[in-house]
């Protein structure tokens, strides 16, 4: 039965929707696939749903390739799973929590990891049970603090969360792997470029994590990589540590005059006018030491301020130091905390102060924690703060003079920076999630208490991944990726029909000859969506065509009598004519 | 790729899960297809999520047969549509309800009326734009004060519900009998037999309402019918009302002791005792008016009393009383209410006091309002209580001697009872409620300003109607129809797979041979589970087997060697040698 725009259920629009940020969103609400009914919460239409479905069908083909079985879990869950892991406090205010009509607490589910671990605690016991695979494509609820990119950061969205379940550590790897395999697949048959790059995994915890990144440039996840081969989250990238050097023979430390230098450039400017260097080479930001003070705020709300000293070509990156920190919140220090912090001497900060007492770091007189910068090692010297007002200091050795109260990853990465692995310089770039993929190892076994007897008939506890890839944020790329001017563009593995039949003009024998090109076309196994609208001009019939974006579009319009139709590529443009009976060869 | 039993997610149990009311719970916990995670909600395990899929597909199949759209609507949102109809009260505490992180106030949808009414508003403005019906299959969520009997009333529970939009009366009418003849048709596809009655439409107001029940005498709906067609539910059955008769020359009422009469049948006994008739036919219960006095509690909470006046025979039937005051709850009145009104004289009240003062009814002295069952007509008689402590009235004439402030239908149904369209007396049975059509008409139009421009240019309010169909209950009533001893037995139409091969034995030959078949019935269209499972005794797989239920079962053992398989139906226990190349022709 063809499926006619008479009586289908859609409307175009001509414009913009007014949240629309970007333009997926704008042309999916535009050309009827979703609707909005809340902030980040959507509903799907026809047309959206078909897409869906089809992306769907293909993660699901992937999984069961790779050995996967699927499950379904509620959204509403009891809290008391998500107490015991601590993601019940961990999550914050980005968690949906509801209490039932006797008082008892619930979720709706922002991933699923404790769930699974039950389930599989409650019904297997032994290691002849696994491994163990298992999915579920459903609907999860985030209350992001700022949702927005339409289904880009949704509150609602739709993903395949998988789960695997091992013994042995290489049992795990083994899991993950055909995990990481099936990912590759499902993203070569959509057709979406990815790079996976190390990750940090964050509030799932576990030991090994990896993303799949879309490279583009409208990106909202930074990663870097290397020539050589390195690929990580720019949350997730180490840096690579220089070696230790020797102090002996390095001149003291001489305190001078600095008034006026705001701003590190404004340092070294005085630094080359006044105390030039022997060799000639003139001072640069990298040869001062910046002293930033940090806030982080842990999920108890207790807040500490810390100083992470870093070369001064250098900025703190805040998502980096919040992978330092976390759970905790992390931002820069405010007028209130220098102001309860009167040792903290504001555009003079250093770990020093003459005569040689620690500021900061071990024993400092403030009391603060003081991290530094992997690159801080012993024996480098900077020009630094010398906690007196309008007063730094030159020569200052780390590990002779000062030395901090641990290491911390909180500087921005830069393009030309070493990879850690070794193999050459990196460079950033942005990119999009598409999939995430963790080695949880056996963090939830434990807090949840999930063993099995192994060989022996002795208890271990299992350890686990979880995978998770976002459909209904893989259709708003597709959709991103693919569209022109006229409207949305879909690539034929997800588009909602595989062609589209307008009939033009008032003829009815035209609508006829059209109706039976769509049956022969649904014979020879193609979804058709048929414009059979019998009052609206062709122009406003193409531009619906255009908008909604099927990939093949066959015109019918008066040639139809002499056994001609167009059959029209929406990809290239292309339009050509074709006898009717071979259209179906045609397309 | 054969789903073999050596790694699929699945652990058949021995023992019966406490919690279990109903054999179809009790079958689906053991046999591995669901897991209770919460009271009343389950998560699907891939055997129970096979068959869930299969009765999705039966339904999505007529409801595109029906001209139906599929959507999908979060299961989160907006409370505010849900006030406007009135139903974010209505619903009272069977209703999820949560705010998010800005304190703004959510639900978790019991039903989707109000938001596909605004979703159609949003986007059509013509009634050229109509008839449109549209649907989806997607999870609810209601607080059930006592969610019982596993998936057969659920706080969770998957339902298709579908919504039709017309403009006119005669559309709708149009609109709701395709719905209907879909549901006939998916239940005959689901070979569930059913009964179609009249409903009350309840909390979904609307004018006209039909139900779809399963008839068993384990259902938890009562529902009547009489040989000559009519069918309906018990709350939804009216009483066929008799002719009012002359109350001219009436003997006069007499009031008479009647102490020790705390029955009904105690004050028949003294009326035959102290006052036979004339012409000797016994008093019988039907002769004596019952008053019982209920509490009816408004939402809001406010409480009033009430009595209702009925034949002597008849009890109140507390759903039917809700039905008549609904939304307001109703229960008998407790020891406080009497204290409060003491012009109630208990197990003596009646309409009307010696010396002919109304106490109940119109104008009467208790001020409580007086309702009369359809049977109290004008000229009938009736034995009843004289509002004085140890005394009864005889001869008490309706319409003469009192009159009710109204009438009601909140006494019992029975066996017997003429059906209110003459088609003969009915009977009561028992059935499970499996679908539920309603026309809406503009209730929620209305409410919600969905209005489209007709023919003449003329804005009009929308008619609509809703559709449900119980996804998650129906695969519990077939399962709770369809089983034995053993286990489950599958109708092939949703049955998890086609074949179930069992390879017994430790011979690997026979497990390849075995492995062979499954791939030979794979190619031929079969879904096939495979028992490969190496160290399982053929007993514990054979055991499996019965309890999973899968209609056709193929055992393969040492035979193999000679070419011989054996062929077993689950449901009849035949068991039947069959040749290895003709395992595929004998399925």
């Amino acid at each position: 039965m063809p499926t006619r725009l008479t009586n289908y259920f859609l409307k175009t629009l001509r414009e913009d929707p007014s949240d629309a940020e970007v333009t997926s969103h704008r042309l999916l609400v535009r050309a009827g696939y979703i609707r909005r009914q809340a902030p980040g919460i959507f509903a799907w239409l026809p047309l959206g749903l078909r897409v869906k479905s089809k992306i769907e069908a293909i993660v699901r083909d992937e999984m069961t390739n790779a050995g996967a079985h699927e499950v379904h879990f509620p959204a509403l869950l009891p809290k008391e799973p998500y107490e015991v892991t601590g993601r019940y406090v961990d999550y914050g205010d980005g968690m949906f929590r509801l209490n039932d009509r006797r008082g008892v607490g619930y979720v709706l589910a922002p991933t699923h990891e404790e769930v699974f671990t039950l389930l599989v605690k409650d019904l297997y016991s032994s290691y002849k049970d696994l491994p163990l695979s298992i999915y579920q494509i459903q609907d999860k609820y985030r209350d992001e603090a700022r949702p927005r990119a339409g289904l880009l950061r949704g509150r609602e969205f739709t993903m395949k969360d998988a789960y695997s379940f091992d013994y042995t550590d290489a049992g795990l790897d083994a899991s993950y792997q055909a995990q990481r395999d099936a990912y590759e697949r499902i993203f070569t048959r959509l057709g979406l470029e990815y790079v996976i790059v190390k990750a940090d995994a964050g509030a799932m915890g576990g030991s090994k994590s990896e993303e799949f990144l879309h490279p583009t440039p409208v990106g909202e996840d930074t990663f870097v990589r290397s020539a050589g081969g390195y690929a990580a989250n720019v949350e997730a990238f180490t840096t690579l540590v220089p070696d230790a050097r020797p102090s002996e023979g390095l001149p003291a430390a001489t305190v001078f005059d600095s008034p006026h230098t705001p701003t590190i450039q404004t340092l070294v400017d005085l630094a080359n006018a006044e105390q030039p260097r022997d060799d000639g080479r003139a001072w640069v930001a990298g040869d001062t030491l910046k002293n930033v003070v940090l806030a982080v705020t842990q999920l108890d709300g207790t807040r500490e301020l810390v100083v992470v000293g870093m070369p001064g070509d250098r900025d703190v990156d805040l998502k980096r130091a919040e992978v330092a920190f976390q759970p905790a919140e992390v931002e820069a220090a405010n007028e209130d905390d220098f102001a309860l912090h009167p040792g903290l001497v504001k555009g003079y900060i250093g770990p020093w102060s003459e005569g040689g007492a620690a500021v900061l770091g071990e024993k400092g007189s403030t009391g603060i924690r003081y991290l530094l910068d992997p690159r801080v090692v012993d024996g480098t010297e900077w020009i630094t703060g010398a906690n007196l007002h309008e007063k730094h200091v030159f020569g200052l050795v780390a590990g002779r003079d000062f030395v901090g109260d641990g290491w911390v990853e909180a500087a921005n990465v830069k393009d030309g920076d070493p990879a850690p692995d070794g193999s050459g310089p990196i460079e950033t770039a942005r990119g999009m999630e598409i999939g995430h993929v963790f080695q949880l190892g056996r963090k939830y076994a434990e807090a949840l208490g999930l063993k099995v007897l192994d060989e022996n008939g002795k208890l271990v506890t299992v350890t686990m991944g979880s995978y998770g890839i976002g459909v209904t944020r893989i259709l708003a790329i597709i959709a991103e990726l693919n569209n022109d001017d006229k409207g949305l563009i879909w690539p034929a593995a997800v588009a909602p029909f595989d062609v589209y039949v307008v009939a033009t003009g008032r003829d009815e024998t035209v609508y006829a000859a059209a109706e039976q090109i769509v049956l022969d076309l649904e014979a020879a196994g193609n979804e058709v969506l048929f414009d059979d609208r019998p009052k609206v001009s062709p122009g406003v019939k193409f531009g619906d065509a255009e908008l909604i974006g099927v990939p093949k579009i066959v015109i019918v319009g008066r040639g139809v009598a002499d056994g001609v139709v167009e059959v029209w590529d929406r990809k290239s443009g292309d339009r050509s004519e074709a006898a009717v009976d071979a259209v179906v060869a045609a397309l």
